[in-house]
């Protein structure tokens, strides 16, 4: 991945955060020293993607501290980072996982001192933490990238929606994982990308990731993926997922649903690539999701101007959920599953 | 209609058009005292929608003229009003309606006259024409409007693409006729408005013709028609056809075969309104229809503003062609014809 930016990286006790808000303009890395550096650009959408929000609040913890830090200061910052998205679940996970972390070692520490009330624990064992967060992502990525491989050989014309590539995540991506090692492993391919409406992640980032990346890539509007099917230009549709319900229902970004009726009228499979963390086994089906509405000036609104005049109704869902149904498999960083269902997700959780 | 501007009007010696490419923020009504005018007002988009296109050229034929012309001045201006958007056939059907007729004027002078060479004809019949041509648009639309009444009224809550309303024709609309006709008459609607990328004439034309009427719409973008589908808002999609072929097919609006295929998957009708004369027996599949391609900036540029930055293919067909094996139905002026095909649609055109 040479190639195309990190969307996050730690370097000597700096987070360096590339700004998604500019791209594909400009590509400017941040260079984040504090913790308020990371909580604007948390807020500020600079940094996107569930999984690329995780990192980037884990270092976010530990930035800018001296050598010792206490329960009580980490706290503050967790509180801190977790409003800059109160809704990114992510978010409060690498946070709560760095708090976690100290508290085990001020445990051990308590085990063995006399307790002073006081008590702090090594900043660097907390930037370890954080750190195997990271890993843990670039990991997942490379494994759905590996799993996903023989599906994109097989099917080497592709479409996508929205952004599911490097810059959502650690490196690589979830749906774009398998696209990319494809791609370096010299097999020829082709992806037609939605621009995603409203707020263009395909146009402005998965274009530009691809293109970065020397990966053939036709931009469409929305609208357009069922002519390119009907012409035979598509052999697949892979995406990536926000959430997965215990049946195998999927949640992504609006427009995923459109996609999936597409590839059943058409006769073409359905993929969705997620790490294993995205199966949520407590919600039982997808219309238990409740599905985000976010402002309609989105929609009113393109680049500063605006589009529509009148008092107007407008209607902007986050996310929509497609049926198990007409999902082909899920690809996973553990494992590909065919026909999803409640018992073959629970055996790949469990098993 | 007392609430929607027409899109093109003849008031004592002036065509008045109303700017579209200034909607919905600004009304502005240009009054064309010359044929300079109106060609300005067709090549710029001013006017669109083929037969709106039609009227305003049949006017712009007789427009700043004296009281008597000759057919070596009208051709001229035939020749010039059609450069103005070559490939519009309703464009040069009209002009050339409006030659003929002052051809069979003058046949009938000189079969009672001696030949001079510079015979005119008198420009009040021409007016005469061109206002024939308009008042059989208004007539061809209350006809749509009338015969597709039962289908709103069994499906109220409707979903719509792209400008197929008063702005497009002379008044009503195509599409849209039945449903400003149901709403006259008291029928509870709502009409779901597809923002229609990369132009968003839904957005921009749409919704402002059915807020103006008070017609109960919300606008999403393309990609959200599967979710509000899904949730049980939509009883049908209600769309204009810019050709149909002799099986049936239709080619519109792009997006427009994206909901063709949605409505199957929900079990929803899915129905065509447009003139007889879009129905092209010479055309035998909708696959022998050519689909333009449109200048990729339309998706690049959105309100002068880049949103997309590498040097990046772009794929932008203005059209698709939907199957008539998805078409529940096709509205004419003539007649309602369930489930097209070349038998029922060749007896509606000769019959």
């Amino acid at each position: 991945m040479s190639e195309i930016p990190r969307s996050v990286l730690w370097r000597e006790g700096i987070v360096q955060i590339l700004d998604q808000t500019l791209l594909p303009g400009e590509e400017t890395v941040l260079q984040c020293c504090d913790i308020e550096a990371v909580f604007e650009a948390i807020q500020s959408l600079r940094v996107r993607g569930a999984p690329a929000i995780g990192i980037a609040a884990a270092y976010g913890m530990v930035v800018g501290l001296d050598d010792y830090v206490s329960l009580q200061q980490l706290k503050a910052r967790a509180d801190l980072l977790k409003s800059a998205r109160p809704t990114a679940v992510n978010l409060a996970w690498a946070v709560d996982k760095i708090t976690a972390r100290a508290a085990r070692e001020l445990a051990v520490q308590s085990a063995s001192l006399v307790k002073t009330g006081i008590e702090r624990v090594a900043v660097a064992k907390l930037e370890n933490e954080a750190g195997a967060i990271h890993a843990a992502d670039i990991k997942a990525c490379h494994a759905i990238g590996e799993l996903g491989l023989a599906i994109v050989e097989a099917h080497p014309n592709l479409l996508t929606h929205c952004n599911a590539g490097a810059l959502a995540v650690s490196e690589l991506g979830t749906a774009l994982a398998p696209v990319y090692l494809a791609h370096r492993r010299g097999i020829e391919l082709h992806v037609f990308v939605d621009e995603t409406r409203p707020l263009l992640q395909g146009a402005r980032l998965t274009t530009y990731e691809l293109g970065r990346e020397g990966v053939p890539n036709t931009l469409i509007t929305d609208n357009m993926a069922a002519h390119v099917m009907s012409l035979g230009k598509v052999d697949a549709v892979l995406v990536g997922a926000d959430r997965v319900a215990a049946n195998g229902d999927v949640a992504n970004k609006i427009g995923t649903l459109n996609l999936a009726v597409l590839c059943r009228y058409f006769s073409l499979p359905f993929y969705v690539a997620c790490p294993l963390s995205t199966i949520d086994l407590k919600t039982k089906t997808g219309d238990l999701i409740e599905i985000e509405e976010r402002p309609v000036k989105e929609i009113s609104y393109i680049g500063g101007q605006q589009i529509t005049a009148f008092p107007l109704q407008i209607y902007n869902p986050a996310f929509d959920v497609t049926p198990a149904s007409l999902v082909t498999a899920i690809i996973t960083d553990r494992g590909l599953v065919h026909r999803p269902c409640r018992e073959n997700l629970s055996r790949l959780v469990y098993g």
